[in-house]
């Protein structure tokens, strides 16, 4: 099956491919009356844009996007909003390669299987092209709940993980790679640089929080906000792995030491400590939600790996061309991205059943 | 919201309370002429039951199915196949405590935020009980996917983990903790009858695999197989962190060290390794489907935790009553029963569009 | 494609035969904290009750309703409330020759084309017995929107029309045709007599108006309130037709005849007609919500009627048994509860996407 | 709410405003491998395409479509398909009464009800120029079903109604009114003549056939097929009724009169009749699928109505613009277009539960 559609009742749609003429997406059930216009969605794309330092992929791409629909006078009118985003730099090279033979790791062959027949060029649906539909509608879900902050950082690159002591909130943007630790970052440089120069590439873990969620919105037991959170991370290109909270590390404990005491506090509750992430029962608790998401290293790399073609027949594969190192690092706004329009659905979805 | 219902066109919705007078399910889309008596179904459940060995909540519960409708002369006549199991040992007991103090980490704050008002007793709605519920229609997910067998098991308990070395399936159902390696069997039962006699809790990490998956599942890009498998387990009581093939560990390799090579082999490719768990692009490559799930430890803890009461006081409150010292265990048949259903979920979605 | 769930937000789900144990309905996503017992729901299931007069088929089932989960305490907790019928009346008759020959005008045919499989007895899954789930769960929509009623009516029986000079609300309850004019109920009961002892059936129309819903309701475009209400009522048994206001009559008038004029009023506008049913561009005017629906006769007549058996074989069928002579009759109630339902989400729509 | 998708597994979303720059539909689901390309959806374009005779509005639109995903080397992907209709002639013009001041009959206060807040230009989103987006997704459902045909005609206008002894096939395309009946197609170009002259509009009814649907589609209960049929249509601007077969009128019927008797045919049953318009149960039987559709006149007339402006106070208000003077007629390849896409989805949907 094709499900392109993500979203309970604030819904969005995404299309396109890697090198087709356009991608977009249509955001649909969005509360009427917000301000929006092309403005606020322009800065979330530029962060996520390529070609922006030397660590990322070189393909230039400007990701201007464009709203056709849905917005009126700089309102949105509770209509679909349809956003489009112009393919500009689908380098023509010769494909005839990757037609023929799959490249492991990447989705060709899953896909040849399915489909029986794909757009090969640069990845066809399945490029990480797409999130940039992802993120612009993201920028929509944003303005849907304006009480919520959503920040996300790279904790760690190939294993070499930021220092928590050091965790710095200004330094996120002040780095390309969206890292909160200064050490941490000029580390990371010269791992990029010898990552990239090697033609290898590398895995990294993303986190991201949201901060002011109120206590209350989940749709328990199969839309909870931790399963639409997960679901939502997993749909992203090269995630192997998804934690709520302490995650894995929840496992190695005891409920002594995994418990979050509370205490009476000025507004509802106050939390002693945030092991759950912010999530009880797929219901927000009032804490910051919590995530952490793992990026596998992109398989788009120089050493030749073994494979077959679309004939059965062995091959070899080595991949040239574009593309980022470490593709976790330009995830830190997908993620993002993803948090804020599971946020805005459950926001509204909370809305239908309990008012308020 | 209140979403119980999984599924896009194998669906499932299930209902019912820990203290009420029974839960069900029932199974939407399940293809017609399908062999489905309750001897099918009972076995999985019997496999979850509680009360079947020390390590586990001493309350007894038959759970015995019943099939209402959808099933004629024991076959499946593709209409809705409902499910149900009565509650039989709800002991009355003073619940007075748990209506009035709120029990950090569990659910009970979160629901009342969001509903001002709960079934507290046992847990309500948020009771892992509901999970009997995902069993018995799990137990028809498997009929639909006959070409697939799923085999979980627990990995490790509170940071004590299986050698992989002494992997033996054989293992898994001799012992009381699903776990595949004899010798951890055996630290394992001392570390859960100190944990029981301490009144404390410990979490686990559960690991499945699915073997017999074809080529070709998967509904990209918002219903992938690993986002849907993700949803489905992150939805189970008290996982917090859900990996596809290598997860987390995938965020420290290498391309080269992470690389699925491929060689023609007699029926498609052979896969000379899965560090992605069987799923590239979100759709399954043939290989082995292999996901882990992280439970953490239940909050039901003898020492007391400070929290608040419903009026906003403090308060301490310690659980004393019967639950399991490792929910991790007996989620084992849980992860098994939404791997059956997501995959038979896929399987009929892949049908739909691609045919065969 | 079996697909027993209706609704966006506020959603239920039926499941039983005919001749089963039993039947229910699952309903989800219901606000929290409404007054709710089985005496609220039962009155509503009396009222389409069979075997309460001569004019309805002398199956006798009490169509007691148990309500099993998502009620505490006499209050809806938001979680999934399902209600249970149990079947008493499934008189043990010989079925092998239905089994064996289809019923022209009934779905027998059309169940075994799909399926190749069917529960048999009494129709199975397609009897009209599955209505009393959607009533049950129509009860509880109905104290969702408190400030709506919902009031329904037979309009004609086989061509024989009520006159709307006459019609009196008060009258609806006196007779057992649902019928709003005493002259034309006298008439009925003559008619259904001889259609009754004829062994025939005939057709009927019936009209529902829900008074009170305000301004603002509706999903457009393909979840329009009178597109809801449309496919709401078509998935009725026996029903071949819908109109919102005038209907098919409006199709021969012109721009002048069809016109809803406005002037001010008291809240909002005063509209000086209602050509339009309450629904403009899909969504609620403040005006009653105005519908009509054709219910055809039943295919089970005594006279005999060419068809086929199984093996392809022509054969002659005739229906002895019980059934209703006109089963509009029992539609009305029906019909209310599938407006009630597609209202109480509609509401909840709204809420979800424009609040108060 | 706002909800712009149609559709089970073969999805499409629509999005656009009247006056905005572009609108378009999203189709999600489609088979692989078929063949499509722009020439193929355009003629079903052009067949629904203002400004053709002078019968119908004389907004000049070229309703050029763009495919701009989801086809790669003329074939379908699988992957979604982005369709895009560029607004050329939104003829600039002073809106500020319409703005101001509510057309009874249209959509605009009902928007404002329920959003607060629209774009007013040309009705917006309310526009019948939204159905252009629906054609083009139909004639993608056109590639899933080669098996039907599908062909719809205008059966009344004004209540003036064909002959159905005068019945050809043929003379649908050769009329602008899609009238299958030579002499009434006469009467109808004096009668459209002068509802145009008049700043008149006139009601239509549609009718609609496929032939070659096997038995076997839908999806009982909620989503039969003369369900979903019926929510289809009903969600087309100006429609204000449906009828399935017979419909209303077998209201009047005995089941003596309405049986659709079989005998044994060359493939399966021979129909002797066709009352039931081909669904027995909400499934197909094999016959041709036939429904039949009200249009109201469109409420923009010359006529001043009696109105109210955004303030609530009294106004009058006349259409004078360009507009259809029977809205009927252009609404056949709308019908057409949400048969095609009821029909694709159906059969997805039945293969996925019953193969095939």
């Amino acid at each position: 099956m094709s499900f392109n559609t993500f979203g309970r009742v604030f819904r969005f749609t995404t299309w396109g491919e890697s090198h087709g003429p356009a991608l977009g997406a249509v955001v649909d059930g969005c509360p009427p009356g917000l301000a929006l216009t092309e403005a606020d969605i322009q800065p979330w794309l530029d962060k996520r844009r390529p070609g922006t330092s030397r660590f990322t992929t070189q393909r230039r791409e400007p990701d201007s996007v464009r709203i056709l629909s849905g917005v009126f006078e700089g309102r949105t009118t509770g209509t679909p909003i349809s956003l489009m985003i112009e393919n500009v730099d689908q380098r023509s090279k010769d494909y005839s390669e990757v037609a023929k033979t799959y490249r492991p790791g990447h989705a060709d062959y899953a896909y040849d299987a399915k489909y029986g027949f794909r757009d090969y060029r640069g990845g066809g649906r399945s490029s990480a092209r797409e999130t940039a539909a992802r993120v612009a509608a993201g920028a929509v879900a944003r303005a849907v709940i304006p009480e919520v902050k959503i920040r996300g950082w790279v904790e760690a690159i190939g294993g070499d993980r930021i220092d928590y002591d050091r965790f710095d909130p200004q330094q996120i943007d002040r780095n390309p790679f969206f890292c909160p630790d200064a050490e941490a970052a000029a580390r990371w440089e010269a791992l990029i640089d010898a990552t990239r120069k090697a033609g290898s590439s590398i895995g990294a873990v993303v986190a991201c929080e949201a901060i002011g969620v109120p206590a209350g919105w989940g749709a328990p037991l199969y839309a909870k906000l931790d399963s639409e959170l997960a679901a939502a991370c997993m749909s992203i290109n090269a995630v192997k792995g998804v934690e709520i909270g302490d995650g894995f590390a929840a496992a190695a404990l005891t409920g002594e030491g995994n418990a979050d005491p509370m205490r009476p506090g000025a507004d509802g509750p106050q939390f002693l400590a945030n092991h759950a992430g912010g999530i009880a029962g797929g219901i927000s608790t009032g804490q910051p939600v919590r995530l952490r998401v793992a990026f596998k290293p992109t398989s788009s790399i120089l050493t030749p790996v073994a494979t077959i073609d679309r004939d059965g027949a062995a091959a070899e594969i080595a991949t040239k061309g574009r593309h980022d190192p470490c593709v976790g690092i330009r995830g830190v706004p997908v993620v993002e991205a993803m948090m804020a329009l599971v946020l805005a659905d459950q926001k509204l979805l909370h809305r239908a059943q309990c008012g308020g």
